[in-house]
């Protein structure tokens, strides 16, 4: 393989069939090998209220307890990997769904209980590059959702960030790996209000000085970091970018 | 490949955590390339009920209108799918959830809405027996849900026992194909009432006597005559039996 393509999309793209329709049509026409990653979105927490499930929170983040792994698991991995798979196929592309428990492709460890106790929530453990090598080879598009398996039975609920980023750095082991993170703008933005601001590049150079002049702030650098973070461990090169319009060529590049 | 177990689970295990836990270690067990295929159980209808959908009925039977196929594909395909896949690995079985969808395994068409529209209830078509080949040799253990779709985009609610007898069909390209049926007693009983009355073998040919003088009456008869014909279509043996203790041998052969 010349190369594999790893592209996550999030909740804003899957909240929106109409969007979700564009893109996966975008996505189809994207060349070569390549994966693609789900989020959740708001339907897993919209069915969490319908069933009066009580959403524990703990510093603001949601407790996975089994009620609410259940809820994901139903969502992410059934309705919304289904629907998404069942959509490339209608525009031709060979699409497979995928939890981390299937083929063992993706194992989690499920996170320590001190200080917080989120429950059935893990963190990548290890990437089956073999079998997504396999897959690839025969010309399957898997698709994860962001629901992984800790080896013994048990699923666990996963940042769909951070399956991107372990699903592209496993992949390394295959060809070279760009990774895409699909967001609601055009990509990091020096001027939040304009869209047209895009920073093209970023390398470990000349982001201190972009975030120690604020231009880059808030949520997006966690966002750069990671990227930063996977193109040193391997990835070639990491794209922020809208999901409209994916092969417009727009976005900032982090190498 | 030398033989492909086919193998079929209801509800009646899937509802019963105790049962299905050890069913999938029988599973595992299993000896050479085998395929799980599963049924839903109660909680597709028990979270239809807490999300008030109205349950339309025709005939006695459920219209899978599109809140519903919503339902079964969140349950069958996401959570049941899931918990057994994830319950297969960590018993060494290394399966892969499928549905249809998925690598465009299975297609179905849309049953027709006359005289009675049933929604989205499909019929299937098509099994893409060269996929299915390629992740047997891989050592893999598919596992289908009865979600299929019909390559056009839309996700369809299909019978798991014509999933499974389409799927052994499809097999039979592989390899010599024997079907298995997990249910509630041991077989074909002669006495209903009494387990230790399993019919061991039933052919073509001591079928139509067994029919007439009433042995074989009700819910058994449309199971053994499409066993029949799964076997004049090419499956070599169709087994009945119950998904306890799977491998002792008995249960009723249709041959």
């Amino acid at each position: 393989m010349k190369k594999i393509t790893v592209l996550k999309i999030g909740g804003n793209v899957i909240d929106n069939p109409e969007a979700l329709k564009t893109f996966l049509r975008e996505f189809a026409a994207v060349e070569g090998p390549k994966i693609l990653v789900h989020g959740g979105g708001k339907l897993a927490t919209r069915l969490a209220e319908r069933l009066e499930l009580k959403v524990q929170m703990v510093d603001g983040r949601r407790i996975t307890d089994k009620g609410m792994l259940d809820v994901v698991t139903m969502v992410y991995a059934g309705l919304i990997n289904k629907q998404i798979v069942a959509g490339l196929q209608a525009v031709g592309c060979n699409a497979l769904g995928l939890s981390g428990a299937d083929g063992n492709i993706v194992t989690a460890r499920r996170r320590a209980s001190e200080p917080i106790d989120f429950g059935f929530v893990g963190d990548i453990e290890r990437v089956n590059a073999d079998l997504l090598g396999n897959m690839l080879e025969d010309g399957l598009v898997p698709v994860f959702s962001a629901i992984m398996h800790d080896g013994h039975g048990t699923l666990l609920n996963c940042n769909a960030d951070s399956v991107a980023t372990s699903v592209a750095l496993g992949a390394t082991a295959l060809a070279p790996v760009d990774l895409v993170f699909c967001f609601e703008k055009a990509g990091v933005l020096r001027d939040p209000e304009d869209e047209m601001s895009v920073i093209p590049e970023i390398t470990a150079e000349n982001y201190p000085p972009l975030k120690a002049d604020g231009t880059i702030s808030k949520g997006m650098i966690p966002k750069v970091e990671n990227a930063l973070k996977a193109v040193s461990q391997g990835v070639r090169s990491v794209t922020i970018r809208s999901s409209a319009r994916l092969n417009d060529g727009i976005g900032t590049v982090i190498r």
